[in-house]
């Protein structure tokens, strides 16, 4: 049996992707900018565009935007203010008006986290942590063939959780002391302004610390140390099989930084949990997206 | 239709208590010394021997005890020191060889958390956490009807998450850093040894926190403040609808420490996560054991 063709989109705050994906594999990929001033009814417009201009005859499309999915109504509500009109949208309803097919959507990082554990670093493993280091840091519990949704469909915010490396430090969701709050991209450029007045966003960071610049290269592994301990918290209480991190943030100064600090601090019992890059790269929240939709179109497995 | 009889056991390293259970109501009530010195089969005699005494007619036989259940092998082997020859133990073997029954056998934790999220504090919702705090902190994650177990049966093992609190203390798992090295029963009694040169227990240090001690309500404070931390984390990273904490070391005093600390370490979108005591009292263990007889007999659905 032919595994089914899936349409899958990608909704950012500056592009939509979209692309038709069968088996975990992307066969066709498009994108064009995301119409974020113009409302929800425009970028969901344009996502149907884009599905459309593929061709193919998908069976069913699966969508990951930012935002949660709450898990009695299943309506998108965003808390992100990069698109607008972004809250209790019923993405498969605009889906089913628009094309005609049956769709799923599912936070942009559970996504990546889905895609990645069915399809990427974590395939065949039964429980994959997937983080996403970024703008934030967010990502996504998969156990058992169910990815996690919580409560509040906020299961995965795993940049919440405290680290002694940002005692005190504000967090971008109002409480203090969280990972994200010293290794996001954003809190590491703003660390090393800090240091150094120099108000440089992170790729300048990066650039400065191969260059030699001691304030950079200390920013970034701190950034990496406080990443490798909550990550540790987390790989003791849950006991995954792996930890798969990707996001533009994740440079290789701060996952070489982080790997010491997991290590130190995973329990010795558990045995060393890898702790891999994502092997899908930009693709990976739209083949999370794709097994999202074959998910729903199964049989709901998506659940809480 | 009337909800099967099940015998459960819990066993400890003193004590081992069996049961009769239906629909998670402890019907009636038997226990004993551990024979710990003297081997697996000589403790798995002696739970045989109090689940024959029960009289009744069970259909299956669930065992919480000390120690990792191998998901492969389903295989118990104890870490812990408190029972002689507690490797590799094949406890549902031993209670069909014994009782002629079907078995099931976890982590004495996870049984608390089973019981708890299912016929206790956490009844009825779809994502519970649950706490045990005693010698150590352990606990476990209960979802969709799932109690999740890890790569190594050690999902739950929530004393293990780094908190600012306990930087530089040694945990008893090896590493530095957790909130156990802080929180669970000795080392608050070691942290009050150390304030006073005291070398007190936790019940004592309780006793003196209560008539005006200082150092006394301080270690008390500290510890829960830290727990609060550490559970906020899992919270922000699980959106969980209920946190369930028990064990003798979760006094009062650490308890309404904890409160503020985890209120001020969640994240504000998730809104308040309920932190609430358990409910189950010192039957949490045996109701959830039964528990997870009544799944091996269903299905199989204590999955990793």
């Amino acid at each position: 049996m032919t595994a089914p063709l899936l349409a899958a989109v990608d909704i950012g705050g500056t592009k939509t992707a979209a692309a038709l994906v069968r088996a975990g594999a992307v066969l066709a990929r498009t994108q064009a900018p995301t119409p974020a001033r113009d409302g929800a009814a425009a970028v969901l417009d344009r996502a149907a565009a884009l599905v459309r201009s593929l061709g193919g005859a998908p069976v069913a499309v699966g969508v990951g935007a930012p935002g949660l999915v709450d898990p009695a109504t299943g309506l998108l509500t965003a808390a992100t203010s990069s698109i607008s009109d972004w809250s209790r949208v019923d993405v498969p309803g605009a889906v089913r008006d628009r094309l005609g097919l049956p769709g799923a959507v599912l936070n942009d990082v559970q996504a990546f986290t889905l895609g990645e554990a069915v399809h990427g670093a974590g395939r065949g493993l039964p429980t994959v942590i997937g983080v996403a280091v970024g703008t934030g840091i967010g990502g996504g519990v998969h156990v058992a063939g169910m990815l996690l949704s919580g409560r509040s469909g906020a299961a995965g915010h795993l940049g919440h959780l405290p680290v002694p490396q940002a005692v005190g430090r504000p967090c971008p969701c109002g409480a203090t002391g969280h990972v994200e709050a010293v290794a996001a991209g954003p809190a590491v450029a703003a660390r090393y302004a800090e240091r150094t007045g120099d108000p440089v966003d992170l790729p300048e960071v990066v650039r400065r610390a191969r260059a030699g610049d001691d304030a950079a290269r200390t920013v970034l592994a701190e950034a990496g140390a406080a990443l490798g301990t909550a990550l540790a918290g987390l790989a003791n209480a849950l006991d995954p099989d792996r930890i798969v991190v990707g996001g533009g943030a994740a440079v290789p100064e701060v996952l070489a930084a982080a790997g010491p600090a997991f290590a130190a601090a995973c329990m010795p019992v558990l045995g060393p949990v890898p702790l891999v890059p994502a092997a899908l790269g930009a693709d990976a929240a739209l083949v999370g997206a794709a097994e999202a939709a074959l998910r729903t179109l199964e049989e709901g497995r998506v659940r809480r």
